[in-house]
């Protein structure tokens, strides 16, 4: 099986990686922007080759900044080869890549603030969630999903809107927050202070705010009706707070604290 | 010098242990209403007794809930020794507690999600900000600061109203945020489905939800008015971020997400 990558960073890289300790691959072409990243990609192994376009590749998966993937699409109008992808948004990317007869969409939820060849790690996806999209069910979607099994990954399927929709929850809407604190802080005129005094809760709170702002920025615009959603949930959920506060209702603060961090812990129960 | 703890958990048993590493103690007397965490305590080597009161001992480190300070206070009240505390809110403790004569406010920025004499540990507060709300500066105050020191941790005296004004911002409201974000998602109908895709970002954002609800619920109403300013603020701030979201805005989105990753990475170097 011959794999092409377009965009060897982190998460292309570690599929080459991680499929090839499967034995799942026989050879690994790179192909993108970053003559130096690829030639990294090539020292550590990660491809074995560098290329302008996929060839005769089997699979073809595209990991790179969902904006780049007009161009990309269109320089694969015509390849025979399975297409998937790691992009964070999929109604966006499945209206892209809807002329593509062999589209299998995809999503590994396995970010880092890492990224690069450099970050690429052959575990990255053990344990963790891999979504597909799929437009319909086909041979390709059952290959593509073997292909992430063998990176060690749960791999589960949904449409997009769905998709979209629980991320927007859990991840689109916690990175904004993070943002918006970070930059609130950061405005301030006492900022120096404030930062000074900020401790372990604060740095893991906002750990996320440290994430790519240019793909940040294509996540939030393309998933902006669900996202505003969430932002309005989410803000009903601090005006109950709000009044809890002004009224110096203990009792009612305790009882939703309880009740959150009992979820969380049910979560991380159910998770580990 | 013979030190008393009033609450030996997390907090009271790791300054004693720390103090005990330091040498800067013969023996501590431990003091409280949970006679296995104390007996605990014992086995471990934090305290060398248990008694019903400080006794002659020439520190008293409170460091029970707030809710348990009127009682406690009432307690100290004629006592000699020079009596400091860690509660994590200093208006409301100042007020309390003005009229212990040899009285130091204090807090240790030094939480965890962990708690009680099993979690207890000598370098704690190692690099960590101690913060002190003297009254007015004595030799008592010099004492104290001596006492942290020799834990390790990095000493800074300010008012009790600059304490809990800095606290709100850092601390208190990004508590807030993540209880509010976990009880907004445990909450809905997909509540499982939502959790099951939630990774790594979330569950680091999130961690500060799983702290003690009884603790938070005392820090926010005790500092509410400086609560309720922040989350005014924060509130404006994600109007902010709805205004660049709703109009598609994906340069302004990434200015703000970049200027916002620019202060953090900032601060972590500063902070390493």
């Amino acid at each position: 099986m011959k794999l092409a990558v377009i965009g060897v960073g982190l998460i292309g890289g570690s599929f080459a990686l991680a499929l090839k300790k499967a034995k799942a691959v026989s050879h690994v072409v790179g192909v993108g922007r970053g003559a130096a990243n690829l030639k990294l990609a090539q020292e550590r192994g990660i491809i074995d080759s560098i290329a302008k376009d996929p060839g005769d590749a089997d699979v073809v998966l595209v990991a790179a900044p969902v904006g780049q993937y007009p161009a990309i699409f269109k320089s694969l109008q015509g390849s025979k080869a399975i297409i998937t992808d790691a992009g964070s948004t999929k109604r966006d990317v499945v209206a892209l890549g809807r002329d593509l007869p062999r589209f299998v969409p995809g999503h590994p939820i396995a970010g880092a603030e890492k990224s690069g060849a450099a970050a690429a790690s052959a575990d990255l996806f053990r344990d963790r969630r891999v979504v597909l999209t799929p437009l319909k069910e086909s041979e390709d979607v059952a290959k593509v999903r073997k292909l992430w099994e063998a990176c060690g990954a749960r791999v589960s399927s949904m449409t997009a809107e769905e998709h979209d929709e629980v991320l927007a929850a859990v991840s689109h809407l916690p990175h904004l927050l993070a943002f918006g604190l970070v930059h609130d802080i950061a405005k301030r005129k006492n900022s120096e202070q404030l930062f000074s005094f900020a401790a372990g809760g604060f740095r893991d709170f906002t750990r996320i705010a440290s994430s790519h702002p240019e793909m940040w920025r294509d996540i939030c615009v393309a998933n902006k009706d669900l996202l505003l959603s969430e932002l309005a949930k989410f803000s009903g959920k601090m005006e109950e707070l709000r009044k809890l506060l002004e009224h110096g209702d203990g009792p009612g603060l305790e009882k939703l604290f309880a009740e959150a961090r009992h979820a969380r812990d049910q979560w991380l129960k159910s998770s580990s």
